[in-house]
């Protein structure tokens, strides 16, 4: 790209506060940017910024024609208005896809949002790759966050599966869990889902990340929303935690940040 | 208002083409609003009308302030974008609440989309009004059109129902029915929901509205896509068709002309 366009792909990552886990998944996203050819523009600003500080830092990126995408990291701190923040993105460069018009045009068929969010794209990835049909099949989707969840199951409708979302209301949700071909799970509790809740053959994918107590007793260990010593019994795939979606996800934003240099330089 | 703000609110109407469905219910929308003093301005194009010309019209609505609020009626002729159409209709006047970023905010939680469409909206004012309790009920859409299923299903999450949205790739969609405790149904199929696909007790809201003929064999007649005659047998509650749904979506329209011209004058 570099040799055909005279540029690099540059992604604009801006941090706000210190948020232990925001830190790391930042270092992760650097990281692979970095072994890939993606140049990065890091901005990271006290947990105490003003509001108009962290605009004018997105503004700034908007107006750089040498910054192809851009990503926010969530959560923010209380004080500012994440929907504000979001919404001030360039559409063109929005390579999380959070940006209400990318997720309306998400929703609804026939429309073509600039970008897809990560780790909904990553799903959609992983699924066919594995051999696993979408279409007709009845996916469950645990959790309706506005990162996961809602993208995930606007894009598993996209490519036509039957598709029911639930959340901290529903009674008995293994019941319907247990009628599913895919299972997509997001509520950010470790273990929630046991292996009694999966059909047999099912796939199962754990986009969990919770920060547990090491069962040695010593420090930490990251754990999915699945039980999955259990669910990997009965379900015919199932993705671990970590190593599971993660990676993938990581690819997506590198797959976006690449879609959004070509579509800037009229290469797709 | 009038004697408030001295102005009407009016409603800006756009009709291309002779489809006789859209020439019935824009007469409805019509006589509705002059029974409850919203003015209308109709503007009506010929089925050939170039893109520009209906593009013209529509910004010309944008650009005026005393229209409060613009409809364009679908389905539009196949030559013309309806995409582009929809997206140049100013947000703050998008009555029928179909703008992407309209439907973006409708499916993020947390955000407030400036007009929520008819149809679903009339649904949601039904259903409590009849003492139907949606928080933690199951719920089924059948069909996902983006007028109906797609924002009906939207609405009903926000309301924290759990949602299932079904459609023709659907394989034994009575099974999955045969659990909700709401079902809505809009997929232009005449009587296509029989009453076993019911659960005793559910609630029915039938948005269909199709042209069959006649029982006695002279002329057409409306009809819903809900068996009625069986599903009444074991609903606790029904819509009917024609006189159900219909005149509910008409009220929302009146609804939302009135929160448009309220809040261009600030007072709401």
């Amino acid at each position: 790209m570099k040799s055909g366009i005279g540029k690099f792909p540059r992604l604009a990552v801006v941090l706000v506060g210190d948020r232990r886990d925001s830190h790391t998944f930042i270092h992760i996203k650097l990281k692979a940017c970095d072994q890939v050819g993606i140049e990065t523009v890091a901005s990271q600003l006290p947990e105490n910024c003003d509001e108009s500080e962290l605009l004018d830092v997105v503004s700034g990126f908007n107006e750089d024609p040498d910054v192809h995408g851009i990503l926010v990291q969530l959560p923010l701190p209380q004080h500012l208005d994440e929907e504000k923040i979001i919404n001030v993105v360039s559409l063109e460069k929005d390579v999380d896809g959070f940006h209400p018009l990318n997720i309306g045009n998400l929703a609804i068929r026939g429309r073509k949002p600039f970008f897809v969010p990560c780790a909904p794209k990553g799903c959609i990835e992983l699924l066919p790759r594995h051999g696993v049909e979408i279409k007709g099949k009845r996916a469950v989707i645990i959790g309706r966050s506005k990162i996961v969840g809602l993208p995930t199951s606007l894009l598993l409708q996209r490519h036509h599966a039957t598709v029911s979302v639930l959340h901290a209301y529903m009674k008995n949700p293994e019941h319907i869990t247990s009628e599913a071909d895919i299972v997509v799970v997001d509520v950010g509790v470790p273990n929630i889902v046991c292996g009694n809740w999966i059909k047999k053959g099912a796939v199962v994918i754990d986009m969990g990340t919770n920060q547990v107590k090491d069962p040695s007793g010593h420090g930490f260990c990251v754990s999915g929303d699945v039980c999955f010593e259990e669910a990997v019994k009965v379900a015919s795939a199932i993705t671990p935690v970590p190593g599971g979606v993660g990676p993938v996800t990581i690819s997506m934003l590198l797959s976006n940040t690449l879609d959004s240099v070509k579509r800037a330089f009229g290469m797709v």
